[in-house]
């Protein structure tokens, strides 16, 4: 039977409507599969030898020798540093230079390692890479709004398949952002508590949707997911951003967050997917209504004419089945 | 230079960040070509011949003889008419069962005839079906809104070639439409004015975004538009719900929709697209702040992580560009 369920933090409504028994399998096969590709790719620009195709490193680990992870600005940026950041109307309608940062973390020199297939400390790399740099541009002051985020595969976006994440900043918050952030201080004003916080202890009691229930982190696959394997990563000690995590937990989270990714790996033959940190606006960091996380989202479902009509996901697994498979599946290469 | 660009009525931001100049003949070679459909397959189930195999008409046109355009329950419904809409909690989560409407508006016999290629005639006859249904559905006490789109081809979401609309009507208002009507009610009761006449008015005058301008109807593509040959028509009498249109209205619309479709075809190369209708939710019909209109989005970008993140859509073309390619478009077959 079909079930509306309700985000609890941003109060957006899902359809559960499952489809006659699917199994993993069968998004595999209507996905198509994919061809593990080369560990070196001559004509890739991230891969090692190419770094004249790229911009100037902004970050570089380590610092001398052969690099295992770099940061730089995005070459074909939407967006640009050297503007102003003013508003004003062009008629009735108001429009701003693009400005702001957009940056390319390239994450490993091996071509085929992706996040499922890396070790544990080059993903802490990574986690650290993402850290120095929102902090970083944090610093600037027009910007107020970070987006960390990764893209994998055609259907999610990229046509680079060599292993890399992208960092956008912008001077606007929009209100896709805002009108949770406001259901949030709603709550907060109202029960005297964080509303993700509350979330990650409602899902911790119904433990069915868990894929890992770890020291500092919760992941899951939650409530009122969007799609099947819809997952989601909190940290369990309330904080807004991101860029506040400490050494020992990221090394905790490069854990939890490998591992989600090789169990999406192995029950879906390495699916296209999409990631996103996200934390709080730039200036909220200490915010006790807001909780950063991080949410992946294979792409498995097509949104249609109704998700665009009315923002309400029709989602074809129940999100306790997909937690199911995902803990059923196993962590090994 | 890329600029961020705010829809005026919803608040929300995208950013123009025109690729090296792109033409309409880049984004065909992009989609692929899609080979044109025979005008019968014996296989499918909205062809004729194969009305068994779809549940009863709803309604059906004309209702003697062979039938024009039919409207069926949806066989694969995500939401069922039976249940009731009460919510309950599940713990501290939200849910309802699953009750909805869901209808199949098959508006044509001939499985090749996409709005584009219909003649104006059966294109009248398709919106005078998505108006019966509209306030057919409306009558129902536990229905909240009503969502009519159509989806074209799999990359908008649909294995069904035959030409068909859906209606779904849910007992839920989500956040997602919810918060543009608080915006136009801010606006409203700041302004004394609908925010949607305001932006059709200054689409008018700019007038460089404009496909179409009828007597009753503007279509054009929008100043903030979120992906390339994004269009829209909008009524220009103060109407918050398409089911209120009349007669007249609806044969000019025939005309409008048809040519701006055509024209998509055209340009494009009969590109996979998703339209909605949308209206304000039942009980609003009458709302001085609301306006109806049809937005439609051909599925040229692949939304990423950033735009999961921020809700702001990174659009290659200018809408200027975009409009003009379509101007320049013939509307014939």
């Amino acid at each position: 039977m079909p079930e509306f369920r309700q985000n609890m933090a941003t109060k957006e409504w899902v359809i559960i409507s499952p489809e006659r028994a699917k199994r993993p399998s069968d998004f595999i096969k209507e996905m198509g599969k994919r061809e593990p590709p080369a560990p070196f790719v001559a004509e890739c620009p991230f891969c090692p030898g190419n770094e004249g195709q790229t911009p100037d490193d902004i970050y570089r680990f380590p610092s001398e020798g052969p690099w295992k992870i770099r940061v730089v600005p995005n070459k074909f940026a939407a967006l640009q540093s050297n503007l102003t950041a003013t508003r004003s109307y062009i008629g009735s309608f108001l429009a701003t230079k693009g400005f702001g940062i957009a940056e390319v973390l390239i994450e490993t020199p091996e071509h085929n390692k992706s996040i499922a297939l890396m070790e544990m400390a080059d993903v802490a790399l990574t986690l650290t890479a993402y850290r120095q740099r929102h902090i970083e541009i944090a610093g600037n002051k027009d910007i107020n709004l970070i987006t960390i985020f990764r893209n994998h595969g055609s259907r999610a976006g990229t046509s680079l398949e060599h292993p890399h994440s992208q960092i956008i900043a912008t001077p606007i918050v929009p209100p896709h952002v805002r009108y949770p952030i406001e259901q949030a201080v709603v709550h907060y004003d109202q029960f005297g508590s964080c509303v993700y916080c509350e979330m990650i202890e409602e899902e911790r009691r119904q433990k069915e949707r868990i894929i890992f229930d770890s020291d500092n982190f919760l992941a899951f696959c939650p409530f009122a997911a969007r799609t099947p394997f819809e997952a989601r990563i909190y940290p369990k000690r309330h904080s807004a951003t991101f860029s506040r995590i400490n050494d020992e937990e990221i090394e905790e989270l490069a854990w939890v967050l490998r591992n989600v990714m090789l169990k999406l790996y192995n029950c879906l033959g390495n699916p296209d997917y999409n990631y996103v940190i996200r934390s709080a606006p730039v200036g909220d960091d200490h915010a006790r209504y807001l909780h950063w996380y991080i949410v992946i989202i294979p792409k498995i479902a097509t949104p249609a004419g109704f998700e665009i009509g009315s923002g309400i996901y029709i989602n074809s697994m129940p999100p306790e089945d997909s937690a199911r498979y995902l803990r059923e599946t196993r962590t090994d290469h």
